[in-house]
């Protein structure tokens, strides 16, 4: 028997940015694999298995992905926006390297999308337009000095921050010291994203600055992007501002 | 007259990776704008003007698409990966503030798309698993000395390290140096990427070390990711090493 796994990236929730590649490993799949609110946004046929789990259980989610595609099963394991950033294409190679050797033999695939930090920033113009850094502000898998001595080096390196995983009930308290953190070493002025939910119904993008940002704003959904003292907003008349980050340094 | 103005990030090159919102804006609009190499990728239809520019005239491109658009065109000005990394969403905004104030009432979206390190990252496992950043390595557009400091930074800081412009032949020798750069800072283990051309037919993707990267393994058309020194590599009976970066500090 020989199975498959792909490792699909959804993109961030509306079909229209999900790509051909990912939908089509979406529709050869036997069974889908995933955390409940991604495997929701699928369109499933009543001959594909559906196996939802909790948040939270990467690796037993990749564990069993791994199992079905050994057991000869065609399975899609899905993450939101792109398997690769902060998603399940990790959980899946660490369960690999860990565990039984013939893992090693499948055939594993990942499928690229539009990650939450690029669709974030489509929508209020070019924030990432100059170099940048992605940080998963989860202190669950890495000591939380570790987070303060990246966020230091991105702020002093005049890197555009894209925040993941910004807070949850069981973190309510780390993207408002961020802030705290980020504020002496940048301007007050800095754009500050709350991007929620893009391009799902409940979308809501909020854009403030550094010296008004409050953490309340974000939840789960949220990916939060904190320009460089670069980064430029454009008024317009009757819309919100346009915000980027320009190419030529010193702009 | 109400044009409308749609930076199209076209996907790294097979149209399987394009997502259908940059097909649909492709679609609708009487002109496309862009650089040839990447206008060549997008199907075209009789009744729609064609507006091919060379390389490095972004800014002559941004003012050119926004003018047709104030004229009442639907423009579509495309961008290999996504619009808005390294690409002409910024150079567009960049237009719009120094341009005609008309220019900011202009109906102006951008069209996200699967960027080139994700399409490379995904190609060799998960090696932007954890916190990384995407530096441009041209200095065309920033004195090399910045760049010296943030290669530094992000090696400091454990940032996996995707370089976007690694090289042209107008600047053959920025990305050795920045490879000599990095060796003291980083394990000469970790691993390098290059992955040129990711989903065209032309592509190549080769896999080594710090230790023994060469530049002139790169050319334009490629990205290069650096991992950092958790970075790790799965041997596989019969195939490539799988790369990927663990989702715990420490693992």
């Amino acid at each position: 028997m020989t199975g498959c796994l792909a490792i699909v990236g959804l993109g961030p929730g509306a079909a229209e940015l999900r790509t051909p590649q990912a939908a089509a490993a979406l529709a050869v799949a036997t069974d889908l694999v995933g955390y409940g609110p991604y495997l929701a946004r699928v369109p499933l046929r009543p001959d594909q298995e559906c196996h939802a789990s909790e948040n939270r259980e990467e690796l037993a989610r990749a564990r069993q992905a791994l199992s079905l595609a050994a057991a000869g099963r065609f399975v899609a394991l899905v993450s939101s926006g792109d398997a690769g950033v902060f998603a399940m294409a990790s959980a899946v190679f660490e369960a690999i390297e860990a565990g039984e050797p013939a893992w090693r033999q499948l055939e594993v695939s990942v499928v690229p999308g539009v990650s939450a930090m690029l669709a974030a920033a489509a929508r209020v113009g070019a924030p990432l337009g100059h170099d940048f850094c992605a940080i998963s502000l989860s202190d669950n898998l890495k000591p939380w000095d570790v987070l303060v001595q990246r966020l230091t080096a991105a702020a002093a390196a005049g890197f555009v921050i894209a925040l993941y995983n910004p807070l949850s009930r069981a973190r309510p308290w780390q993207l408002g010291v961020a802030f705290d953190l980020l504020r002496p070493l940048l301007p007050g002025s800095a754009p500050v994203v709350f991007a929620t939910a893009v391009s799902r119904p409940e979308e809501r993008i909020d854009i403030t600055t550094l010296a008004a940002a409050d953490a309340a704003r974000a939840d789960m959904r949220t990916l939060v992007l904190i320009g460089s003292a670069a980064t430029r907003r454009i008024a317009r008349p009757g819309g919100p501002p346009w915000l980027y980050t320009p190419r030529r340094h010193g702009a």
